[in-house]
């Protein structure tokens, strides 16, 4: 299970390529073994109505939420994400030098006791990690 | 206190009843003991930017995040949340067969130290459970 | 970092001020010492499908959600977030005696080990808190 919410503030449009980003992220967690192929799930949501720090409207942030499952090492999430963060700032390096932006990244833990799934695409990479 | 996301794809448009699930989901909530009416809270979101495993576009998905109060034993849980789950998949079960979809169901407990409410709709039922 | 999303029934469109809440809460967390001007992130997320209680369709909510950093003590965060509640309550209060509408606001802690910022917003508050 990998569910990832890019939440992006509409005065991105047409500066920053949001589809792009998530096929970036998704790419990077179909590297390694830590995510089977069938359980990625990234989209994003458009922010239309937002306030940041002291009410700029031409400050923007792009926060990302991932959800997993339990039981990988701290460590290993700490590598993972941290290259998959530097990836982030690197497909905003132009906009994070010409405007404000907040970049963020977070990493949480589902609840596996209570948790429940019904999944035919991970049929297709029956092969795969 | 109760809320249900319900996160879906937009390429089940005119596919899925998502209203039809959501009725489903308050409905299996008004029986039992576990939620007090007024509380229950279920919404949709419909997701228009998005990549799956290795990015089809026939890809879809439908994740259900709940978010309760906590104190409810896991076993209680899992057996109410279970059975739930059985008729989301009941829900979809046709559209399964047909076509790439991943049915999800997490649970997640809300840290009720830190929680406020104010809600007028527990009047109307004040003597359901 | 501090992220707050506000999920709101379009059921209150023309009724209540949204904006102006958003606005509301970012003032509140700007007075004090807990939050670092830069890291405020408000939103609101307006829902367009919903079942709430028994699915009556004048049922409404507004739920807030506080995402922030670990390491504050309950009590710290049960004041302050109590009188931002308080607000939001006084927001809301005329519309609260004349329909249907639950508040709500809870409060999580993001898991700091494995989060991830990069944010140029800050550099305009360097003397801030």
């Amino acid at each position: 299970m990998a569910h990832v919410v890019v939440e992006w503030t509409d005065n991105l449009e047409g500066q920053a390529d949001i589809h792009g980003l998530l096929a970036l992220i998704a790419a990077t967690m179909r590297e390694g073994e830590m995510f089977p192929w069938g359980g990625i799930r990234v989209r994003a949501l458009k922010l239309t109505d937002y306030v940041v720090a002291d009410g700029r409207a031409d400050d923007a942030f792009v926060h990302i939420t991932v959800t997993m499952g339990t039981g990988r090492a701290v460590e290993a999430k700490q590598r993972f994400f941290g290259d998959l963060f530097d990836r982030v700032k690197r497909h905003f390096a132009h906009l994070y030098e010409t405007r404000y932006l907040a970049l963020s990244l977070y990493v949480e833990e589902a609840d596996e006791q209570v948790s429940f799934k019904h999944n035919n695409i991970h049929a297709r990479f029956r092969s795969t990690p």
